[in-house]
């Protein structure tokens, strides 16, 4: 065998990712071990009966042949509709690619911005996947540390250090893992920062409709903002369609142009019908995402509910997103270790903090996708757990 | 907006790569014009409908949430013994990652081979997308032409000029345009290259299905060549499932699980009830392929008919795959000049050889994909318009 390319084998860190628990828990539950699982953001209920029947509709009208790289129209322009209405900046058609979701878009933002060697910026914590996009455009990740007790929002000291030499800056919010809603204040600190180092910002956006406590302000909404933004959204999380791989960049058309010829070269398009569905989707207006979102604004309340009642665990209220960052740190644990004992003990399985980088360590992100009942259950193991290992600490 | 970056801004050669005349053709159908279009590789029918209702049958049992990145087991391990079968090496399931279609599998495929600088080998003439694939990962397209009197097959003689210093091949039998299937020295010249030179072999098998004359050998079945080869594979020309993206790549086991790392950030996975869709049209049998092809072979009879009829057009009779090469030079056209005035004049679309490498100048392709009636007219059209050419000339 020839030795396969250097890019494709430094793709993640020399640290453990966070995966290798999840897999565990995975191997786990094909056993037929009884783990509740709370990792991935994966909703506990389907995507929609009515939407899965549209798609069903463009396959069986026709709608089987290659679509347009792009994305087909209609749904271009409802995605442009929606940016302009959320910014007040006009998108057009030609300002839309669909993807086959929002780390293809990802990707594709980080292969517009970043040549091999650049540094490109991303704030811890962070998604897990976010070091190893970067690195597979050939780009060095750098990531610019949030604190718990500024509510894990960006700070421009921090980002200001951090980027000269810098060609993009990859934010989040609503934040995974951290339930941060960058507030005016930040949004105008990263605008600073992006402008003073001509820096692209790549916006993943996907849990815009998850929004507990203030508003989602789109970054490209800022006032000058949306000639150097890439924004990624998707209906995966707004719309229960995770499996459907549907996403989407809104971004300057001269990006766009250059990113549909990308698109013909890595992916050659979005199945027509998934697209048909997705408009669909996108049609049936906020009351079917707020539906899609309700139940993770309860389960957060059941996890605050239960982290007044005790002195152990602490966490900064997410305000948006569909994750509870818990601080471990009393219990006298590492994230990691924490969650690999929970899911040993007490087969509950949580990631740990430091899949999300050093400024997650001694957290674990819980996901709030279990039905109601066995969340409940898996949070009082959860808090039972913890308790037990402060004291035994 | 910050300047994007080179890597993207570099993927297409600075030519003409024929698309133009395909958008051009698209425009002019939907101005209401009557264009007979043989561009694409695009079947004139549509997926079965057995297929799409057994997608929807996943979709509704819920299998909407994330698949695993790698692709669902039971698709994994039967296109691992679809390549055991075909090759006599075996494969298993660690051998194979799903992928949103072939054109993410080439991508994939140089990414994994090749890091930026290095120099990728591809056989000219070439489908269209193979060059910005191959510069899509930093790497270098070097083009080695074959000649219509070889029939199209990569001699030894050129591959060993261009060999010295290149990571990887890139091969295509049945081709992509030419129609040619590689014989059995074809494919042990290039065995001897790519271990004299330790080469990757990219064999891009996705009309595999399509074999007129001849029999299509995997790459991977010559002896000692698994362990070298990225065999892609795809769902799209086999079961006229083109739009719904569904392909695949079968590796030595070291190379897929990095394959899988870049596949979790890139695409993350696949739509799980596609795949459950191509599990159960794979299960279908060869005859179900052969269904779907076996109007390419007769319509390649049709213009292999006309071409004894006359002395203007001429061409290597296609082995395989969906195409006919057809060598204009006598009309004193070029392949572009050819196309443009055809499409023009004639209303019928065919793409320039000049879009397929330097090998297929004074080319056009014709692809084989409108119902018989229809083809017979744009045929028809085109003869006379060559003939009438020539007369002038």
């Amino acid at each position: 065998m020839p030795r396969p390319s250097l890019q494709i084998s430094g793709l993640t860190g020399s640290g453990d990712d966070g995966w290798s628990l999840f897999y565990r828990a995975r191997a786990m539950k094909a056993a037929g071990q009884p783990v509740l699982e709370l990792t991935i953001g994966e909703h506990d209920i389907g995507t929609d009966q009515a939407i899965l029947d549209e798609m069903h509709r463009a396959a069986t009208a026709g709608h089987t042949g290659y679509a347009m790289v792009p994305g087909i129209p209609s749904l271009r322009r409802a995605v442009a509709e929606r940016m302009s209405a959320a910014t007040g900046h006009p998108y057009d058609i030609e300002n839309i690619l669909i993807t086959p979701g929002g780390q293809a878009g990802l990707f594709a933002a980080h292969h517009a911005a970043c040549d091999p060697g650049d540094r490109a910026l991303l704030i811890d914590p962070y998604y897990a996947t976010y070091p190893g996009t970067i690195r597979a455009v050939g780009a060095i990740p750098v990531p610019v540390a949030t604190r718990p007790e500024a509510g894990f929002q960006p700070e421009e000291a921090a980002l200001t250090a951090a980027a000269p030499g810098a060609k993009s800056l990859l934010i989040n919010s609503p934040n995974n893992p951290t339930g941060a809603v960058y507030g005016m204040e930040t949004l105008r600190g990263i605008a600073r920062v992006a402008e003073a180092h001509d820096l692209w910002v790549i916006s993943d956006e996907v849990y815009d409709s998850q929004v507990w406590e203030g508003r989602h302000v789109p970054f490209a909404a800022l006032p000058g903002m949306a000639d150097r933004t890439l924004t990624v959204g998707s209906l995966s999380k707004s719309h229960a369609m995770t499996g459907s791989r549907l996403g989407w960049i809104a971004a300057p058309a001269e990006v766009i142009e250059r990113l549909i010829t990308l698109a013909t070269h890595t992916t050659y398009g979005v199945p027509g019908y998934i697209q048909e569905a997705g408009l669909f989707a996108l049609t049936r207006g906020p009351e079917a995402e707020a539906a899609v979102a309700a139940p993770f604004l309860r389960r957060r309340q059941m996890v605050l509910e239960r982290l007044d009642r005790q002195q152990v665990l602490s966490a900064v209220p997410p305000s948006g997103a569909m994750y509870v960052m818990l601080d471990v740190r009393r219990t006298g644990l590492s994230g990691a270790a924490f969650a690999d004992a929970l899911l040993d003990e007490c087969r509950v399985a949580v990631m740990p903090g430091e899949s999300f980088g050093t400024a997650a360590a001694g957290h674990v992100r819980v996901a709030l996708t279990l039905p109601d009942d066995r969340f409940a259950e898996a949070l009082d193991r959860l808090f039972q757990f913890a308790t037990a290992r402060a004291c035994a600490a």
